[in-house]
């Protein structure tokens, strides 16, 4: 179908949605993304170029001029996801593009935006909204918010402001649509309304609006007044992006890759956390070796060797995992960190002593000598018990360091525990062989 | 403060948000709740209870009769928290709250919900809608929706529906603030309006609402009948329990459990993944033991066991991980199963290559003979590769059987790589052995 047929093209694409036109796009060479590109309606073209995938999104704006990007493209977005597509440009692009924006007061918004810190409440909101004066009357309102709405995509909430433009509440549609036209908004504004300030961490925000059900957010500054609102569908892509994230750093993947990206970049993400497994098999190895005379006399000591380590390891991430989920949901409230630490002892006390008797009935069972029962099922015992304490307090202990607690989970407990797992039992073992045999 | 002082209390309740009423009910006892509930006003109470822990609302609403539970609070829920609600009450009570119910078309909504299978569109789906006929002028819609707002918390689109009841499009308020009272529905709605059929998997639902923007989505039947919408909070909801269940499982947790949750519940939720590596550690103990005369012989080749169990679990969890989120996001269109696999067999050679490289340079370094340096290189180089594709297609073959293929990252594919890199390597071993000595 790329072989220029515009009328075709461009009827086929006008029935599209945004979203679906962004998925084709990623497909296409360069050439083949600007020649559909001229062939959209400038509202939608702005539409696919928020869609697109970062990387494509760059790629594509480097093969076009500035005052292109700026008119056909920027000009058309809400000021937040201007503020994100030129964020992701270098400076002096970002600067360029700029002054080729007819709007003036837009392009300000914009600059605002990119002065908030990443991952705030101000990276996330977008400065178009409607707002009232508490001192209006309905006709007032309705004349006024006739004039924003042009501006504005969709109306969730109409913002009550006074005249310093302090944020005092919400007027729902509702209240509008039943009142009289000569009601003022100062006798049915909703006063009950939940603000952020711009400064609040963006997990922080997805928190809030997750607790109490909202659809979008009011941004305030430092001395109450209303300069942004934040939607739900920025905060649902926030969610999404920290999910995976966490997911993947929990499975030993250090850069947010797709399925879809290149092979150098899977390999990227994935080595490094290869490599300090590998360190740390490197370093186990060494404190074996250390025990090389009891393994050459005793082999069977080398039989359990890796069940020791991989239960260490697995206990380590269930742990983490729990405290890193904790932490993040902001669920650390209630408990104090002493009596989380009891009941992290209790949890590991029962699978302690479940895992190591089983692992002494099987002992048992299959005829091992004592010094080899007792070996197996003591190390079981204690490094459960260590792995449990240790994934309980990593995740803590960085969360106070302020690095994120999910890069305590995966790997990094994973081969921390094998090590120390591995040096306890054959300590044991040497100790229980010595009074055994 | 709980000593019964009624009037401070309500004047303290009155201020709260319920979403912070709920988190200070599930700190206190039935006694305690039930006091504080007769001192909210019902709606207040009614949002609370939604608010609330399925545990802690199942507790509290087993000590109080059927009769305030349907008039207190089902009847002031809205259509789809009111049957959430009902769902987790058994069949008995079920008809019972229902029998107390008022209004008697709510009631039936309710039943009309229960229906529809757990995890589709239709259970996520509310009945409260705005909907005016196409035939309908501006003036009629008004006072239609003054009408229906009534019933409605919050608005956000104006769906238009034909005679039959099918749904048409979307008025937006924008366009009606803008047009003339006597314009006609049908000349300024937007046709173009995305649905999901009520069958359809939430998990769908999930990524449709998050790949377009959206904060409602209409839901039809199947010949296109309007029959509910479903907001993105309810969604946001999913999403969040969606990825802390994968988080979970990841991390070798079988029940959602918070870090709040009791210790019997923590230990239950963890301890199946556990048995089963331990299963698998004992499995593998015996396969070592088939090579004890080796090890015995040369003890130095269990120095190295952990370490390539280790990297086989890694490596495992990582490919894992990146097959369930591709799934996940439904991103399985555009490559095909074969291109998928020539990629994914390119990042296990490199990473396998290099790993193996490593391992091959630290023992040549610290003098090994060379039958351990060639067994742990080319050990290292089979498991890596045969991890990496199992991690890959275990969780396409979950998939295709209908098992949720994030049960196949964590502790299950840790030991099967365990047990299975544990074999390779010794064979390797007793090979190399053979050979060099």
């Amino acid at each position: 179908i790329d072989q220029k047929d515009e009328a075709l093209l461009s009827d086929i694409l006008k029935d599209m949605h945004p979203a679906d036109i962004a998925e084709i796009y990623e497909e296409l060479s360069i050439e083949e993304a600007k020649f559909l590109y001229f062939l959209l309606d400038d509202d939608t073209a702005a539409d696919v170029l928020i869609e697109l995938e970062e990387d494509d999104r760059l790629r594509f704006l480097k093969a076009l001029p500035s005052e292109v990007i700026a008119r056909r493209f920027i000009g058309r977005m809400d000021s937040d996801d201007a503020a994100d597509v030129i964020a992701e440009l270098d400076e002096d692009r970002q600067k360029e593009v700029l002054s080729y924006l007819e709007d003036i007061s837009m392009a300000g918004d914009i600059v605002d935006l990119l002065n908030y810190d990443e991952d705030t409440a101000g990276s996330l909101m977008a400065k178009e909204l409607i707002k009232v004066k508490e001192s209006w009357n309905i006709v007032t309102c309705l004349r006024s918010m006739r004039r924003q709405v042009e501006e504005v995509d969709d109306v969730y909430f109409v913002y009550v402001v006074d005249n310093d433009g302090v944020l005092k509440g919400t007027l729902s549609l509702k209240k509008m649509l039943l009142s009289s036209t000569d009601t003022l908004v100062r006798d049915i504004y909703n006063p009950d309304v939940i603000a952020v300030s711009a400064d609040v961490h963006s997990e922080e925000v997805t928190n809030i609006m997750d607790k109490y059900d909202l659809v979008v957010l009011p941004v305030i500054d430092s001395i109450g007044r209303l300069v942004g609102r934040i939607t739900i569908d920025d905060v649902v892509d926030y969610m999404r992006e920290e999910a995976e994230k966490d997911y993947q750093l929990a499975s030993g993947i250090t850069e947010d890759v797709e399925a879809s990206d290149s092979v150098w970049r899977h390999t990227r993400a994935r080595i490094p956390w290869l490599m300090i497994g590998l360190a740390g098999g490197l370093l186990g190895s060494r404190v074996i070796s250390a025990f090389e005379g009891n393994i050459s006399e005793h082999p069977e000591v080398a039989f359990f060797m890796p069940l020791i380590a991989a239960m260490g390891g697995n206990v380590g991430i269930q742990s983490s995992a729990i405290m890193v989920q904790s932490i993040a949901s902001g669920g650390l409230g209630f408990d104090t960190n002493f009596k989380k630490l009891l009941k992290e002892v209790s949890i590991a006390l029962l699978n302690a002593s479940a895992l190591a008797a089983l692992a002494f009935i099987y002992n048992f069972a299959i005829g091992s000598h004592f010094a080899l029962t007792f070996t197996v099922a003591s190390a079981m015992f204690s490094v459960v018990m260590f792995a449990s304490l240790f994934g309980t307090f990593l995740p803590l202990l960085l969360n106070r360091m302020k690095i994120d607690p999910a890069l305590a989970t995966g790997p990094f407990i994973t081969t921390l525990n094998d090590i120390s797992g591995m040096f306890v039992y054959l300590i044991l073992a040497a100790y229980f062989f010595e009074v055994f045999l």
